[in-house]
Protein backbone atom coordinates (compact mmCIF):
# COMPACT_ATOMS: atom_id res chain seq x y z
CA UNK A 1 0.00 0.00 0.00
CA UNK A 2 2.83 2.62 0.88
CA UNK A 3 4.21 1.99 -2.44
CA UNK A 4 0.95 2.52 -4.54
CA UNK A 5 0.87 5.89 -2.47
CA UNK A 6 4.19 6.76 -3.67
CA UNK A 7 3.58 5.52 -7.14
CA UNK A 8 4.83 7.74 -9.61
CA UNK A 9 2.67 9.85 -11.69
CA UNK A 10 2.52 10.52 -15.52
CA UNK A 11 1.51 14.17 -16.67
CA UNK A 12 1.26 15.24 -20.06
CA UNK A 13 1.90 19.10 -20.88
CA UNK A 14 -1.41 20.68 -22.58
CA UNK A 15 0.42 23.49 -23.91
CA UNK A 16 3.63 25.43 -23.92
CA UNK A 17 4.95 28.96 -22.68
CA UNK A 18 5.95 30.43 -26.08
CA UNK A 19 6.55 34.18 -24.80
CA UNK A 20 7.63 34.36 -21.14
CA UNK A 21 10.27 35.95 -19.05
CA UNK A 22 13.82 36.01 -20.03
CA UNK A 23 16.14 33.87 -18.19
CA UNK A 24 18.43 35.59 -15.81
CA UNK A 25 20.87 36.78 -15.75
CA UNK A 26 19.18 39.36 -17.78
CA UNK A 27 17.51 41.95 -15.42
CA UNK A 28 13.99 41.61 -16.16
CA UNK A 29 12.14 43.90 -13.49
CA UNK A 30 8.93 42.99 -12.52
CA UNK A 31 7.38 39.71 -13.78
CA UNK A 32 3.92 41.64 -14.16
CA UNK A 33 5.46 43.77 -16.69
CA UNK A 34 5.57 41.39 -18.97
CA UNK A 35 2.78 39.99 -21.49
CA UNK A 36 3.28 36.28 -21.57
CA UNK A 37 1.63 33.79 -24.35
CA UNK A 38 0.66 30.55 -23.42
CA UNK A 39 -0.15 28.24 -26.40
CA UNK A 40 -2.12 25.78 -25.49
CA UNK A 41 -1.88 22.28 -27.58
CA UNK A 42 -4.14 22.06 -30.83
CA UNK A 43 -6.16 18.76 -29.20
CA UNK A 44 -6.89 20.66 -25.78
CA UNK A 45 -7.59 23.89 -27.45
CA UNK A 46 -11.51 23.47 -27.05
CA UNK A 47 -10.79 23.51 -23.02
CA UNK A 48 -10.65 27.26 -22.96
CA UNK A 49 -14.20 27.77 -23.98
CA UNK A 50 -15.62 30.53 -21.99
CA UNK A 51 -12.02 31.56 -20.38
CA UNK A 52 -12.08 35.12 -21.24
CA UNK A 53 -14.90 35.40 -18.60
CA UNK A 54 -12.48 35.50 -16.24
CA UNK A 55 -10.12 38.44 -15.56
CA UNK A 56 -7.67 35.85 -13.58
CA UNK A 57 -6.41 32.65 -13.85
CA UNK A 58 -4.17 30.23 -12.29
CA UNK A 59 -1.36 28.94 -14.72
CA UNK A 60 0.35 25.69 -13.39
CA UNK A 61 3.70 25.35 -15.04
CA UNK A 62 6.27 22.76 -14.75
CA UNK A 63 9.74 24.41 -14.25
CA UNK A 64 11.54 21.86 -16.17
CA UNK A 65 15.29 22.98 -16.12
CA UNK A 66 15.10 22.56 -12.62
CA UNK A 67 17.86 19.99 -11.44
CA UNK A 68 17.94 19.77 -7.98
CA UNK A 69 16.05 19.26 -4.76
CA UNK A 70 16.42 21.03 -1.83
CA UNK A 71 13.92 20.50 1.09
CA UNK A 72 15.87 23.26 2.70
CA UNK A 73 16.61 26.91 1.41
CA UNK A 74 18.47 30.04 2.71
CA UNK A 75 15.91 32.55 0.81
CA UNK A 76 17.89 34.35 -1.92
CA UNK A 77 21.11 32.92 -0.36
CA UNK A 78 20.70 35.79 2.40
CA UNK A 79 22.74 35.55 5.54
CA UNK A 80 20.46 37.37 7.57
CA UNK A 81 17.28 35.24 7.33
CA UNK A 82 16.56 31.83 8.68
CA UNK A 83 16.40 28.25 6.54
CA UNK A 84 12.84 27.21 5.99
CA UNK A 85 12.04 24.04 3.97
CA UNK A 86 10.79 24.25 0.75
CA UNK A 87 7.11 23.62 0.90
CA UNK A 88 7.68 27.25 2.96
CA UNK A 89 8.64 28.87 -0.25
CA UNK A 90 7.81 29.68 -3.31
CA UNK A 91 11.35 28.41 -4.68
CA UNK A 92 11.96 26.48 -7.68
CA UNK A 93 13.68 23.35 -6.32
CA UNK A 94 10.89 21.20 -5.02
CA UNK A 95 10.36 17.44 -5.01
CA UNK A 96 7.79 18.19 -7.87
CA UNK A 97 9.33 21.55 -9.37
CA UNK A 98 5.67 22.71 -9.84
CA UNK A 99 5.47 25.95 -10.44
CA UNK A 100 1.76 28.28 -9.86
CA UNK A 101 0.90 31.72 -10.81
CA UNK A 102 -1.89 33.81 -10.15
CA UNK A 103 -2.29 36.19 -13.48
CA UNK A 104 -4.25 39.01 -14.94
CA UNK A 105 -5.61 37.38 -18.16
CA UNK A 106 -5.58 39.63 -21.14
CA UNK A 107 -7.07 37.70 -24.07
CA UNK A 108 -7.81 34.55 -25.39
CA UNK A 109 -7.62 33.54 -29.16
CA UNK A 110 -7.84 29.86 -29.13
CA UNK A 111 -4.88 28.23 -29.09
CA UNK A 112 -3.60 30.90 -27.48
CA UNK A 113 -3.77 32.98 -23.96
CA UNK A 114 -1.98 36.05 -23.29
CA UNK A 115 -1.62 37.04 -19.72
CA UNK A 116 0.15 39.46 -17.67
CA UNK A 117 2.23 38.09 -14.54
CA UNK A 118 3.66 34.73 -15.20
CA UNK A 119 6.73 33.96 -13.64
CA UNK A 120 8.06 31.27 -16.02
CA UNK A 121 10.17 31.26 -18.83
CA UNK A 122 10.21 31.03 -22.74
CA UNK A 123 9.77 27.13 -23.28
CA UNK A 124 8.29 26.39 -20.21
CA UNK A 125 5.78 23.41 -20.06
CA UNK A 126 2.46 24.10 -19.10
CA UNK A 127 0.08 21.65 -17.16
CA UNK A 128 -3.08 23.15 -16.54
CA UNK A 129 -4.79 26.38 -16.79
CA UNK A 130 -7.68 27.06 -14.10
CA UNK A 131 -9.60 30.67 -13.10
CA UNK A 132 -9.46 32.85 -10.30
CA UNK A 133 -12.48 32.95 -8.17
CA UNK A 134 -13.71 33.95 -4.69
CA UNK A 135 -12.56 31.20 -2.90
CA UNK A 136 -9.47 31.67 -3.55
CA UNK A 137 -9.32 35.07 -2.05
CA UNK A 138 -7.79 35.35 1.17
CA UNK A 139 -8.86 38.61 3.37
CA UNK A 140 -5.46 38.93 5.80
CA UNK A 141 -3.14 36.47 4.98
CA UNK A 142 -0.22 35.67 7.58
CA UNK A 143 3.14 35.53 6.14
CA UNK A 144 6.05 35.37 8.41
CA UNK A 145 8.24 38.25 9.49
CA UNK A 146 11.53 37.76 6.99
CA UNK A 147 9.06 37.79 4.13
CA UNK A 148 6.38 40.44 4.76
CA UNK A 149 9.80 42.50 5.28
CA UNK A 150 10.61 41.37 1.16
CA UNK A 151 6.77 42.55 0.31
CA UNK A 152 7.32 45.48 1.98
CA UNK A 153 10.31 46.23 -0.08
CA UNK A 154 8.73 45.75 -3.32
CA UNK A 155 5.26 46.22 -2.83
CA UNK A 156 4.76 49.88 -4.28
CA UNK A 157 7.10 48.71 -7.96
CA UNK A 158 4.58 45.29 -7.53
CA UNK A 159 1.47 47.54 -7.13
CA UNK A 160 2.24 49.93 -9.96
CA UNK A 161 2.68 46.78 -12.75
CA UNK A 162 -0.17 45.01 -11.25
CA UNK A 163 -2.66 47.37 -9.23
CA UNK A 164 -5.63 44.49 -9.08
CA UNK A 165 -3.83 42.97 -6.11
CA UNK A 166 -4.91 43.27 -3.11
CA UNK A 167 -5.45 44.43 0.35
CA UNK A 168 -1.48 44.57 -0.03
CA UNK A 169 -0.47 45.01 4.38
CA UNK A 170 1.04 42.28 5.97
CA UNK A 171 1.46 43.77 9.48
CA UNK A 172 -0.30 43.39 12.72
CA UNK A 173 -0.86 46.66 13.35
CA UNK A 174 -2.46 47.33 9.65
CA UNK A 175 -5.37 45.03 10.08
CA UNK B 1 11.05 19.62 -31.17
CA UNK B 2 7.06 19.14 -31.15
CA UNK B 3 7.36 15.96 -29.68
CA UNK B 4 9.87 17.46 -26.98
CA UNK B 5 7.19 20.01 -25.91
CA UNK B 6 4.51 17.49 -25.18
CA UNK B 7 6.46 14.90 -23.70
CA UNK B 8 5.22 13.01 -20.89
CA UNK B 9 6.31 14.59 -17.16
CA UNK B 10 6.96 11.80 -14.09
CA UNK B 11 5.98 13.32 -10.73
CA UNK B 12 6.25 11.69 -7.69
CA UNK B 13 3.60 12.12 -4.59
CA UNK B 14 5.21 14.02 -1.50
CA UNK B 15 2.14 12.73 0.25
CA UNK B 16 -1.26 11.77 0.91
CA UNK B 17 -4.37 12.67 2.40
CA UNK B 18 -4.72 10.55 4.80
CA UNK B 19 -8.37 12.40 6.27
CA UNK B 20 -9.95 13.87 3.59
CA UNK B 21 -13.53 14.78 2.75
CA UNK B 22 -16.24 11.67 2.45
CA UNK B 23 -16.74 10.47 -1.01
CA UNK B 24 -20.14 11.08 -2.60
CA UNK B 25 -23.18 10.49 -2.34
CA UNK B 26 -23.09 10.94 1.28
CA UNK B 27 -24.18 14.68 2.19
CA UNK B 28 -20.94 16.71 3.22
CA UNK B 29 -21.85 19.69 3.08
CA UNK B 30 -19.06 22.51 2.90
CA UNK B 31 -15.66 21.78 2.19
CA UNK B 32 -14.86 24.60 4.94
CA UNK B 33 -15.94 22.76 7.49
CA UNK B 34 -14.19 19.76 7.20
CA UNK B 35 -10.40 19.41 8.78
CA UNK B 36 -8.23 17.43 6.49
CA UNK B 37 -4.92 16.00 7.62
CA UNK B 38 -2.24 15.67 4.82
CA UNK B 39 0.87 13.33 5.74
CA UNK B 40 3.74 14.09 3.67
CA UNK B 41 6.62 11.30 3.35
CA UNK B 42 9.04 11.21 5.60
CA UNK B 43 11.45 11.45 3.36
CA UNK B 44 10.08 14.99 2.37
CA UNK B 45 9.23 16.24 6.21
CA UNK B 46 11.86 18.29 6.25
CA UNK B 47 10.82 20.50 3.44
CA UNK B 48 7.73 21.61 6.09
CA UNK B 49 10.06 23.84 8.50
CA UNK B 50 8.84 27.19 8.52
CA UNK B 51 5.31 26.30 6.87
CA UNK B 52 3.41 27.25 10.59
CA UNK B 53 4.06 31.16 9.57
CA UNK B 54 1.62 31.05 7.49
CA UNK B 55 -1.89 30.99 7.72
CA UNK B 56 -3.26 29.78 4.56
CA UNK B 57 -1.63 27.52 2.00
CA UNK B 58 -2.14 26.21 -1.41
CA UNK B 59 -2.41 22.14 -1.76
CA UNK B 60 -1.50 20.80 -5.28
CA UNK B 61 -2.97 17.07 -5.42
CA UNK B 62 -3.60 14.72 -8.05
CA UNK B 63 -7.13 13.51 -7.85
CA UNK B 64 -6.41 10.29 -8.89
CA UNK B 65 -10.15 9.01 -9.20
CA UNK B 66 -11.02 10.57 -12.30
CA UNK B 67 -11.39 8.40 -15.52
CA UNK B 68 -12.43 10.59 -18.02
CA UNK B 69 -11.51 13.65 -19.91
CA UNK B 70 -14.01 16.35 -21.33
CA UNK B 71 -12.89 19.23 -22.66
CA UNK B 72 -16.33 21.13 -22.72
CA UNK B 73 -18.47 20.59 -19.73
CA UNK B 74 -22.14 21.91 -18.43
CA UNK B 75 -21.60 23.08 -15.07
CA UNK B 76 -23.06 20.98 -12.76
CA UNK B 77 -25.21 19.51 -15.29
CA UNK B 78 -27.98 22.28 -15.36
CA UNK B 79 -29.61 22.82 -18.46
CA UNK B 80 -29.97 26.78 -18.24
CA UNK B 81 -26.29 27.36 -18.28
CA UNK B 82 -23.90 27.75 -20.57
CA UNK B 83 -21.59 24.75 -22.14
CA UNK B 84 -17.90 25.94 -20.99
CA UNK B 85 -14.07 24.79 -21.56
CA UNK B 86 -12.96 22.55 -18.70
CA UNK B 87 -10.22 25.12 -18.11
CA UNK B 88 -12.30 27.81 -17.92
CA UNK B 89 -14.01 25.93 -14.32
CA UNK B 90 -12.54 23.94 -11.66
CA UNK B 91 -14.08 20.10 -12.15
CA UNK B 92 -12.01 17.15 -11.99
CA UNK B 93 -12.01 15.51 -15.67
CA UNK B 94 -9.18 17.39 -17.14
CA UNK B 95 -6.28 16.34 -19.36
CA UNK B 96 -4.22 16.46 -15.82
CA UNK B 97 -6.39 16.30 -13.38
CA UNK B 98 -4.57 18.17 -10.96
CA UNK B 99 -6.57 19.73 -7.79
CA UNK B 100 -5.51 23.62 -6.38
CA UNK B 101 -7.14 24.80 -3.43
CA UNK B 102 -6.45 27.26 -0.83
CA UNK B 103 -6.99 26.05 2.85
CA UNK B 104 -6.37 27.51 6.15
CA UNK B 105 -3.45 26.13 7.93
CA UNK B 106 -4.02 25.27 11.49
CA UNK B 107 -1.42 23.24 12.44
CA UNK B 108 1.92 21.39 11.49
CA UNK B 109 3.40 18.36 12.81
CA UNK B 110 5.91 16.86 10.91
CA UNK B 111 5.17 15.07 8.76
CA UNK B 112 1.77 15.96 9.24
CA UNK B 113 0.19 18.85 8.04
CA UNK B 114 -3.51 19.85 9.18
CA UNK B 115 -5.74 22.04 7.27
CA UNK B 116 -9.47 23.04 6.77
CA UNK B 117 -11.31 24.23 3.39
CA UNK B 118 -9.09 21.05 1.36
CA UNK B 119 -11.44 19.77 -1.46
CA UNK B 120 -9.46 16.39 -1.76
CA UNK B 121 -11.10 12.67 -0.84
CA UNK B 122 -9.47 10.54 1.71
CA UNK B 123 -6.34 9.05 -0.12
CA UNK B 124 -5.49 11.24 -2.24
CA UNK B 125 -2.32 12.06 -3.76
CA UNK B 126 -0.50 15.33 -2.93
CA UNK B 127 1.92 16.64 -5.16
CA UNK B 128 3.38 19.82 -3.57
CA UNK B 129 2.56 22.30 -1.01
CA UNK B 130 2.91 26.03 -1.31
CA UNK B 131 2.64 29.24 0.88
CA UNK B 132 -0.18 31.57 0.09
CA UNK B 133 1.51 34.94 -0.25
CA UNK B 134 0.73 38.65 -1.14
CA UNK B 135 1.17 37.86 -4.77
CA UNK B 136 -2.10 35.66 -4.77
CA UNK B 137 -4.50 37.61 -3.62
CA UNK B 138 -6.80 39.44 -6.47
CA UNK B 139 -8.85 42.27 -5.45
CA UNK B 140 -12.19 41.74 -7.20
CA UNK B 141 -11.31 39.29 -10.24
CA UNK B 142 -14.13 39.33 -12.18
CA UNK B 143 -15.95 35.88 -13.15
CA UNK B 144 -18.73 34.61 -15.16
CA UNK B 145 -22.18 35.87 -14.56
CA UNK B 146 -23.12 32.30 -14.34
CA UNK B 147 -20.76 31.51 -11.46
CA UNK B 148 -21.19 34.85 -9.92
CA UNK B 149 -25.05 33.74 -9.46
CA UNK B 150 -23.62 30.38 -8.05
CA UNK B 151 -20.96 32.40 -5.68
CA UNK B 152 -23.95 34.97 -4.31
CA UNK B 153 -26.22 31.56 -3.90
CA UNK B 154 -23.48 29.77 -1.33
CA UNK B 155 -21.76 32.74 -0.33
CA UNK B 156 -23.10 33.17 3.32
CA UNK B 157 -22.89 29.58 3.97
CA UNK B 158 -19.31 29.95 2.95
CA UNK B 159 -18.25 32.65 4.81
CA UNK B 160 -19.67 31.55 7.93
CA UNK B 161 -17.21 28.86 7.64
CA UNK B 162 -14.42 30.27 6.15
CA UNK B 163 -14.87 33.95 7.77
CA UNK B 164 -10.87 34.64 6.36
CA UNK B 165 -12.24 34.76 2.83
CA UNK B 166 -13.09 37.93 1.30
CA UNK B 167 -14.00 40.28 -0.50
CA UNK B 168 -16.90 38.01 -1.47
CA UNK B 169 -18.93 40.18 -4.02
CA UNK B 170 -19.01 39.77 -7.21
CA UNK B 171 -21.37 42.48 -8.75
CA UNK B 172 -19.59 45.06 -11.16
CA UNK B 173 -22.46 47.76 -9.09
CA UNK B 174 -21.04 46.91 -5.38
CA UNK B 175 -17.20 47.65 -6.66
Amino acid sequence: MASDLSAEIRVRPIGVVDVGIDRPPSARGSRYNVVSTIRVFNRYAAGLLGLEGYSHIFVIYWMHEVRDTRLVVRPWGREDLPDVGVFATRFPPRPNPIGLSVVELLGVSPPKVFVKGLDAWTGTPVLDLKPYDYYDIVRRPHIPEWLCERWEQSRDTVRRAAPWLGPCECREESR
